[in-house]
């Protein structure tokens, strides 16, 4: 008898977890191994409490509903922040999970998360190994902060670099257009990683100088060596544009914006306002016009302008990570490794879970310019190839058609 | 002889006023009545420091560069924020902009702008009344915060309802995520009109509830009834979602972010942070998991988001204007009268220039609901009409191709 599977997401959103939703379902729908795929609604806390969605008949109800799904951001499913005990504190909840995968008769569980989720998934296949149950776990990396180790990137992470380019942009010619010497200030998601913020680079092109400076986290920020950069380059170019991450620290690790940090379930920093903070350090220090805009969550969830290659892809992850469970593996994220950047090539393949949970993929400080202030050509070559393409939106009445959501919507 | 014409544009970015630019030198180039036209950079400004670029040629140079010019956001010709003494005021001032105008042959001038723009418009005009000269003037709308009088609506305003709605769908997306009680809000332009915070109204859809709350300046805001407002739907609905005007004040006219407030040239106060406040007030006095966010500059420069029916109307608006002084007007600002909600129509005219500067069109108070937290059904039937229809545009690199703007950027 075939097995059958469920899925389902956790996290943060991003513009391609959907896709990955959409590979897994045709993965399924395509295996001969396989025969249901139940998606879980709010991630793991959907499987305790016996909320599934049957995803083969909602593939059959809408008739392209898969390539739809893949344009439509955030979780179809639903998201949760849940963090599992270890199996040895608590083998009651894993019994709990794996008794309801029994009795559903799921051969495969897959999930669709960033860095806590894979913490989850590693942890069910703990336990799976223990107790000796056949149920392969899957995980399927998504999160725009593109800091999971042991794949080349993480799909969602080129869609909200393409964003943020395409906003860079336009911010750009926004700020040009006065005949005077103004700063703007861009603050960019990305607690630990600057990935996201180095993607700004990519708004240069042949008339484009902007932005002039980048702050990573990944180097100590100085207050006076930021002025000192200001400076310098207002004399030079009148329009500075600055890309800062949310998560700039300075040399002793403390936040540029220690007063609003407090912290998650996870143990996470939760920032807001680095931008504002050098907006009123410009203002006071300098005294030259400043201003300072914060991207916010449509870095992560404006599915209108997704990169083709980041949705593509995103997809083919999902897809893979049916056929290797239904090939018998078990415990592994999929993953990519990039073998050419011009034209851009890779393979997808299988990373141990054990390797990836509770680890975070910094950007390379080889990658950093020496003054610290800006990136190398070797990472704006590594991100292009991530934000190529584009999707053909439907639109109907002036916006996006996104997938319908209302299990997820409660109404009055 | 054929005399030549000169077109600046001033005020605040928007997605369309390259379109209306791209109307004008359409409309000159088709003349035979005019033979160049030429660009002053930075507004105004750039006719007194005779800093022109000759259009035309421009246009030949570039292939489709009129149709590429359209689709890119900010101005072409950048920006001045300039207030003009009063004629009587200050003679000489004028004296030296018709010197240069009759030194150029100029027979038309086209004011490209909001509303500080067409009190510079209006003051030209009544000069060369009072002078006899005879080169006529001509103001073209452009502002996202639809605010001018004497027009149905501006040029502008439906590219930023746009990008508004498109990205309140995409929050909404992101919001209905968790499964618990949370409460989103954001801040949207207009300091003293609502038009653009009503546009949230249109991301609602048949499985889209949010925004549920809906805060314009028009109507005084009450902390007391916001919070009453909020608790009694997120009892019902859990994801709350609320577009609020950064011009909220109370019903002492105070801003609801008093603290922030400073005042430009123009006597007009600079606000950030209403939605801030708000986020501070729900945490302090409902202890909800709540965030702010604020859309800033992108909504009014996403030029990736563009309306179509906007981009069509401003270069009509542009084309129209140049037709209207051949045949001897001067003294007037472009304008649409609407015949029609479903199909959209309507007809191009002239307002008088003396009937717009330094007024202001704000929502009629029968389009608010009478609990003064939401809109009517008129004011979305009007709005929408002005989101219909995207560009095409072309991409390169993954990012949207926009026209050159070398003459702006300072490098070192």
């Amino acid at each position: 008898m075939r097995k059958n599977c469920i899925v389902a997401q956790s996290g943060g959103p991003t513009a391609a977890i959907n896709a990955s939703l959409a590979g897994v379902i045709n993965g399924v729908i395509n295996s001969d191994k396989y025969d249901k795929i139940y998606g879980a609604i709010h991630g793991i806390q959907g499987v305790f409490k016996k909320q599934f969605i049957d995803l083969v008949e909602l593939s059959q109800e809408y008739n392209s509903s898969i390539y739809h799904l893949s344009a439509t951001p955030a979780m179809y499913l639903g998201s949760c922040r849940y963090k599992m005990p270890l199996p040895d504190e608590s083998p009651e909840t894993y019994k709990q999970i794996f008794d309801i995968f029994e009795e559903m008769n799921v051969g495969a569980f897959f999930y669709i998360g960033g860095n806590d989720s894979m913490d989850t998934a590693h942890k069910l296949s703990i336990y799976a190994a223990q107790t000796g149950s056949d149920v392969k776990i899957a995980g399927i990396p998504k999160t725009i902060d593109n800091d999971l180790v042991n794949t080349d990137h993480t799909p969602g992470f080129g869609s909200a670099a393409k964003y943020i380019a395409t906003s860079m942009l336009e911010i750009a010619h926004d700020t040009y257009i006065y005949d005077l010497p103004t700063v703007t200030i861009v603050e960019i998601m990305g607690r630990d990683s600057g990935w996201l913020t180095a993607s700004a680079a990519l708004a240069r092109n042949t008339y484009n100088i902007t932005p002039q400076l980048i702050y990573l986290p990944e180097v100590p920020f100085s207050r006076a060596k930021f002025l000192d950069d200001i400076s310098e380059n207002i004399t030079a170019n009148k329009n500075v544009v600055v890309a800062v991450s949310e998560g700039i620290r300075n040399k002793d690790g403390e936040y540029i914006c220690a007063s609003d940090a407090s912290y998650d379930n996870f143990g996470h920093a939760r920032l807001s306002g680095a931008g504002k903070t050098l907006e009123y350090l410009v203002k006071d220090k300098l005294g030259i016009k400043v201003r300072s805009i914060e991207l916010n969550i449509l870095q992560r969830c404006a599915g209108h302008l997704s990169s083709r290659a980041d949705i593509d892809e995103a997809i083919k992850l999902g897809e893979s990570a049916v056929k290797f469970t239904a090939e018998g593996n078990s415990g592994f994220m999929t993953s990519t490794t990039r073998t050419s950047d011009t034209p851009y090539l890779y393979t997808i393949g299988m990373s141990d879970l054990s390797h990836i949970a509770n680890q975070i993929k910094t950007v390379p400080l080889e990658w950093i310019t020496p003054e610290g202030n800006d990136v190398t050509k070797e990472l704006i070559d590594y991100i292009k190839p991530l934000i190529q393409g584009e999707l053909s939106h439907s639109f109907r009445d002036g916006l996006p058609v996104y997938m319908d959501i209302p299990h997820l919507v409660h109404r009055s």
